[in-house]
């Protein structure tokens, strides 16, 4: 049995309670600065204020406050901060972790100045290079892991002694794990698929502009733009270094995004045919991690088309989302661009 | 303009009617032999009784007595037959095509005794090596090319020239055309998703058993079904010869296959338990291509674990479905062998 610490309430840091705990281990929620309500509930009443279940029977929760106690007999850390807590974690909580290995669900990449992309475990590598930084990727959300509805992810990172822990620590019949080294891979294909999710849902927002909102659904146009971000996704992963494995990864998990939460939900909107800026204040102005990859996405890859290094015309889908973005268009999605002459 | 003549009057062969006859083409559907009461209700009412749209006024409908006659000024042929018919349309038509191109909508290949498995392109050419056979690929269901709902098609075959005329005959705004070489490649990663569509639908069976009939879908395991499929068809279409981008043709297939027909209801009834002898008499019956390309890709494969060409625990959930088929089992979705221990 280990002794498992997670940072941050939100519902994925707060789903892994559920097989951590399920098999035994002490499992300890500690919430962020900004989780105190969520922590108030889950005292109160042993359920996640957006989850459907209870929390089995022996989760212990506190206060950020309460950290550096818990941190000295903890054997795993689960980061689980949305994007927009990246920079907190690194910050306030990394100089204290030593060599407690990190498990992070954190998705996301940083762009750099010169056009390219750092998946979030390398950002945290970079400042602080001897720490114990693994990940975990793969099709699986958090109501639904809480359902046990079964899964496969992929837990990676640099030392496969470390994965096999953590893995045997959180290994259920319904979480099934996969564990790879491959953690620049793994991570980057898991970034592009919020980016892609937004795409391939621009075809559910377009049949309801114009077929009408009680319209059902039509698939092809949301098969044709998977088969796009599949070849995107395909190529960035390879351009990104990853091995293909990794990029079956990001399908499964761009699968999943496709259907539901609310990245489904911007993709409509912008798919109906708002600007950017008007989905926003439909989505109350909610920070989307989508946006934010798409956005980083694009700026990073038009350095590269400046540079050569790849080509626009082999990302169409990621530069019309990205125009969706920027220039607060309300374009059309571009059919004719995904059309290839030969091959 | 082209004159266009579509043999076999199933819902595909007479969906592509709506493109051509909407570009201006002659078009001129002909039903099999078996599609006497189809033609019957084209001509009484313009209308195919399985699909929910009037024909594009000036499509002409005729039995295949009359076939002989149309073929003089026909520029190409579209094989619209079922897999049920791929014998029918190489012993009956082919002797008469000559130098008219042909191009193939029906999915499949037939296993050889030596594992191989033959694309039915390849098997129309074994046979008769000079015609100008092409064959269509991607995700695109009849009832909603019909509907104009957007999407990407693959056309391949060995002549560039003969793909590109008869995209221009074919394209709209709506039916947007890739055109490969690599028509192997294509026609078995389309061909493979009929078998992995079954594997993804697995997942909605067993939500139902283990959560009841009434239960939302779960898309936790969807996604990981639809990963490990990609995987699989990865690796296929790959040791195939096909290329990266024939693959995504294949998972765009795939995409539009598991939500919608029949073999998402196969899918669905095995998932739920029943044995594959009771899951076809809640069919009826019905001939199913999922379930012959299951059948045909497990045979083969078999053999080629054997060999020791491909390893068997590459392919779990193939294997998985040929135990169904072949053994009428009613075995739960073996999630543990999709995990990998280190990559």
């Amino acid at each position: 049995m280990a002794t498992i610490t997670i940072i941050g309430a939100g519902m994925m840091g707060s789903a892994l309670a559920f097989p951590a705990r399920e098999n035994g281990n002490t499992v300890r929620l500690v919430g962020t600065h900004l989780d105190n309500e969520i922590i108030d509930s889950c005292r109160g009443i042993n359920r996640h204020p957006k989850l459907e279940k209870d929390f089995p029977i022996g989760v212990d929760f506190y206060y950020i406050d309460r950290l550096d106690g818990l941190l000295e007999d903890t054997d795993f850390i689960i980061c689980g901060v949305s994007s927009f807590g990246v920079d907190w974690f690194k910050d306030k909580i990394l100089p204290k972790v030593g060599g407690i290995p990190v498990l992070s669900v954190t998705k996301g990449m940083f762009g750099l100045n010169d056009g390219s992309l750092m998946t979030y475990p390398e950002y945290f590598l970079k400042e602080y290079n001897s720490l114990n930084i693994n990940a975990v990727g793969g099709g699986c959300t958090s109501y639904e892991l809480v359902a046990h509805d079964p899964t496969i992810v992929t837990y990676c990172g640099g030392d496969i002694k470390t994965l096999k822990e953590i893995k045997s620590a959180m290994q259920t019949d319904y979480y099934n794990i996969t564990l790879s080294t491959d953690m620049r891979g793994v991570e980057c294909a898991v970034a592009l698929k919020n980016a892609y999710a937004l795409g391939v849902t621009l075809a559910v927002g377009a049949n309801e502009r114009i077929n009408g909102l009680g319209e059902k659904q039509h698939y092809n146009s949301q098969a044709a733009l998977f088969m796009q971000s599949t070849k995107e996704m395909r190529n960035l992963v390879k351009y990104f270094g990853g091995k293909a494995d990794s990029f079956d990864t990001g399908i499964g998990d761009l699968f999943v995004t496709v259907f539901g939460g609310r990245t489904r939900l911007l993709g409509t909107l912008l798919g109906r045919g708002l600007s950017i800026d008007d989905a926003m204040k439909e989505l109350d102005g909610v920070t989307l991690e989508s946006k934010v990859i798409t956005e980083r996405l694009y700026t990073a890859l038009n350095i590269q088309f400046k540079k050569g290094v790849l080509k626009r015309e082999d990302f169409p889908l990621l530069c019309h989302l990205g125009g969706l973005m920027f220039e607060n268009g309300r374009g059309e999605i571009p059919w004719k661009s995904f059309e290839r002459e030969e091959y």
